[in-house]
């Protein structure tokens, strides 16, 4: 029987935050000792987000207000950029899970390129283990600093890593059409995201310049054993959760839709968080909302010798949160699915 | 340390049943054994709920194949006027928690009335009790039959029951608009809830004449000790989940909002799913989507002797299986909150 | 045949300004010649609000840089309390009509409590005629300053004036139950306005505090004949456009619901813009969007004595920059409906 | 001076029907004389469709009840495989514009692969001519029988012909993700578009099966010269109206995205109805809601010799009966834009 860990949440009100805290609350391990919200320190987290009342949380406070002692481990939701300096000045024998982008890159020159200035934190930046947990699950059990993927790499590349290590698609060829719910975008003020401007309408963006590019790249090219550029065209849709991936490929070596998709098969076959679309069901967001759940499907195209290939997950769970809980559950030892195991909302 | 109970969900292709299946499924100690729908008899459950997939439910049968020795609860999601002759013809053993309208009215008059035709088991009216639990535990607890109610109607005397009893509202003077996400109106194909004429757009319904308000008036009239009448105007709002009830009353014997309030915060003081909203908050449906939680608010009108009250829940659940799950636990001796613990999913 | 009029809009970028400019480019009697926006000056109107690209507009200026001279009308969509000295400011020969509250209180000591400072020009506030077209027609013709009501007021004084006027309900207990899309709160940003959190839910907001209030109670109580004080509670629907008021009345004098029917489509019988539900069809936003119709019905409650009434129109249209064009064209003595031609848009 | 044209629409109870008349009854030279549906024939056109209440529009007959005599151009919005033998049995004398998908395809073979059944007016067929009014304006003029194109091969004809015609991208490697709002699937009852289901949540459908692939593949082929196959791969998006196409293709003969974008722009620099998207916008359903217009976007991709093409439009407008009624102006001689001019509505 495992004791209770005290965990602490950084950028406890952005609705990264506010989903780990969701689910750590019920976490049947976990003891939230610690939130830290700069902009809303001395608030209650009720009034930052009244769907948390009752809960019996923390009051917000500053990152320096927080005492990390008898603190096992942190979660970081900050933004990226202002993650890096936060987490270096954190005592050793803190567990980081830090679900910004600030880690994710092992190339400081590749992240300087897309995040307009140098890394702030490169020693650590060399222990960060990417943290897919289905694909880097030994090396995050051993972690202390764990760097979660962004929410579309992770729906990508559940997708197509065991395709492109299996040599089924040609990693060289791939066009990523993305669509993301609007809270992928954050609860800061921006007027894209408005309800009226964002609403009854779907508009691509980002185009051929978005962030997880690179992080995409980082991940094909190192299964696929060769540098690789990938098309990836994010869209911003109607909707508050969820994610989805159509991902057009070319198949590799004579295979077949049907290779991937029993490669998936697999490939996941023991991953209690991932499940190809069931008989006769195309993947859609909705079957997925609130859970830790990825939902595969592969499909032959018309078009001879390529296959359609679709992915999709909740942004703020399995694409952040969720996915951040199931790394600090391998971090402490604990088992995976410990406190992820909602289930879908639908509808 | 109580064994598993093993249940049956009656009516499992709708909504409703769907959502008894998705908080069931993960309760501790509950053993799906039967799902039945008999217009999806033979398929799998994740042919009919895609969200439900990779969770082991047992294949759909129909009423007449389920086997109901070993079978220790039932719950019973069909529709209204169905489920009282199903639910006649179940073995005395088990314990029935009717999600359905059928055993709500006392009064077989007015179940007459408003439903357009006899009711077909009326012995089992008698024992029948009304599942509000909050309201009505202790008969809960020894009830075999337990008729849950309907999802406006908890909302509404969750608001409303302590402020009669307490004679702090004139329950003769009630005006309630009622405002609900479309899944109340269920999975059956009608025109007026298909997504292109429920969304963006609003318009009341079933004016002066939901079925839900001769329940609220037997409850509310039980309360106040005299038969009242109460306006009950529903809206239909575009969007899936939860439910809001503004209701506008005339203060009583020199009360104040203020009284409302206390009274309400007090009577609720020991109540796990029920919550007044945070200070300078407005309860919002937002807050309560995926729980089994009620939020409360109470308003000074600018009317003199008048107060505004405010309730909102989550139809599917405190609104239909929540409560019924919550109920089955007091039925079964089982801590009234076990598998009930899922916090609000926002966004 | 009329000449083209020349007519400038101040704060083209809401909202309000952006519909009046959608309205006004096809009005076959108006030359748009001046857009300001003092925060976008020196943009393209298209970069501003895109879907109004290839219209051939003027581009964004400041209010200061506007040269008013061959100008004959402006419209002025800017925010309360700016309004005013803005127009003070404007040449005489110019005729204005506001879009915004300033000039809609009657009363300065009501303007000043309710907007939080004194009126800083009283002295066109007692020129200006309060612009509901259909029941201020003929002062409307010959005004210089018409004040456009607000939405609210629009739909429920459409709605309830002619009953009050006629006595067929008692002005002094009126219950008025709004619900609005979310392009009321216009286009600043705010969090409450973020597709994430006000998507998909609902929440009563200014409860007991809008400022809308005052302003229906100023007409109500002129044609009641007394002063009377409204319950007013606005709600946050999760659409865009649209806006429906459910009014809760005592009937008066022994009305029935039946002579309020009759009463309003008496009253409207040739007015081109109001409608009686059909029969059999419950009023419902979707069926006004994008037009400048209002749409009523009226209901017998099960209360003895009470009516329900029912009112929904296009906030953005009949609610603002619709109306405020129907008063241009009173006041420019064109036919009323010309440039207002717009059917409905549904779905 | 032309004289009012006497109209009729069959099939006028579908979203298609109803959006024609919205337009058609505003426009200045039609006269609206038959309205047919034969599943509500008897009703009174603002009992199936309200928002039409007030237009003095004649109430729903019959096919076979309707008198073509003294009737000049019929518009048929028929679900596909029943227009065929509808328009098979309408007088000579009669312009036809079909909505539907019978007369779209120019090789009957293809269309019985396809629809599943064979054609059963192919002389008809063999004079009918392609709606797609920019590109075959000519032949259109002088038609009898014009097949308006689908919704979907409109936004991606628009968008690629003139640079697959220009050789500027290689017609043999098209991968077209194409994004829909639910009014395309129409308004018949299907489970899969109720509001929750299809909202709040995003899917992919018909993959490598949509009947609008082999129309694209049509004309794709024909500007190319020789006969291609593409990847077009459908969502439903949770909006109502709207239709996003986001085509990813190779660059020819060392082309760039900005020759694509000088091509586009210049092909269509005299046309009312096409747009590219403003300096430093994104195309966005949201910009062209309600209206005819079309808007491009063309973007290099980080991927070298590779572009990403975007269009967007009204499904129900230009991609249906806007572009018919631009057909209808064509074939009777009127200006192009008559009835059209309609400005997109945003929010």
């Amino acid at each position: 029987m495992h004791e209770k860990v005290r965990i602490g949440v950084i950028g406890a009100s952005g609705y990264t935050g506010a989903d780990l805290v969701r689910l750590a609350v019920r976490h049947p391990l976990i003891d939230i000792a610690v939130l830290t919200a700069n902009s809303h320190a001395g608030k209650r987290m009720e009034a930052v987000f009244p769907h948390l009342a009752g809960l019996g949380l923390p009051d917000l406070i500053t990152n320096e207000e927080a005492d990390w002692s008898g603190i096992d481990a942190v979660f970081c939701g900050l933004p990226h950029a202002t993650s890096q300096q936060v987490i270096a000045a954190l005592p050793e024998h803190l567990k980081v899970i830090d679900m910004s982008a600030d880690f994710r890159l092992r190339d400081p020159a590749t992240y300087e390129k897309w995040y307009g200035g140098a890394h702030k934190a490169l020693h650590l930046q060399a222990e960060a283990v990417y943290g897919l947990s289905e694909h880097y699950r030994e090396a995050i059990r051993t972690a202390r600093l764990v760097a979660c993927p962004g929410c579309y790499p992770t729906a990508v590349l559940m997708l197509l890593l065991p395709l492109v290590k299996a040599g089924l698609i040609d990693a060289g060829d791939l066009v990523i059409d993305a669509k993301s719910g609007v809270s992928g975008a954050g609860r800061s003020l921006k007027q894209n995201i408005l309800f009226c401007e964002a609403g009854e309408g779907l508009s691509p963006y980002a185009i051929a310049s978005h962030r997880h590019a690179p992080e995409i790249e980082q991940e094909i090219s190192l299964a696929a054993g060769r540098e690789v550029i990938v098309n990836f065209t994010p869209h911003l849709i109607p909707m508050s959760r969820g994610e989805l991936i159509t991902c057009y490929a070319r198949l590799a070596g004579g295979a077949t839709a049907e290779d991937c998709r029993n490669a998936l098969a697999e490939r996941y076959s023991e991953e209690p968080f991932v499940h190809m679309a069931p008989e006769g069901i195309n993947p859609a967001t909705q079957y997925v909302r609130g859970s830790n759940n990825v939902m595969l499907g592969t499909y032959a195209d018309r078009v001879p010798g390529r296959v359609i290939l679709v992915s999709t997950l909740d942004n703020l769970v399995k694409g952040s949160a969720g996915q951040a809980l199931q790394n600090f559950n391998l971090m402490l030892g604990f088992d995976e699915t410990t406190g992820l195991e909602q289930v879908s909302l639908f509808p």
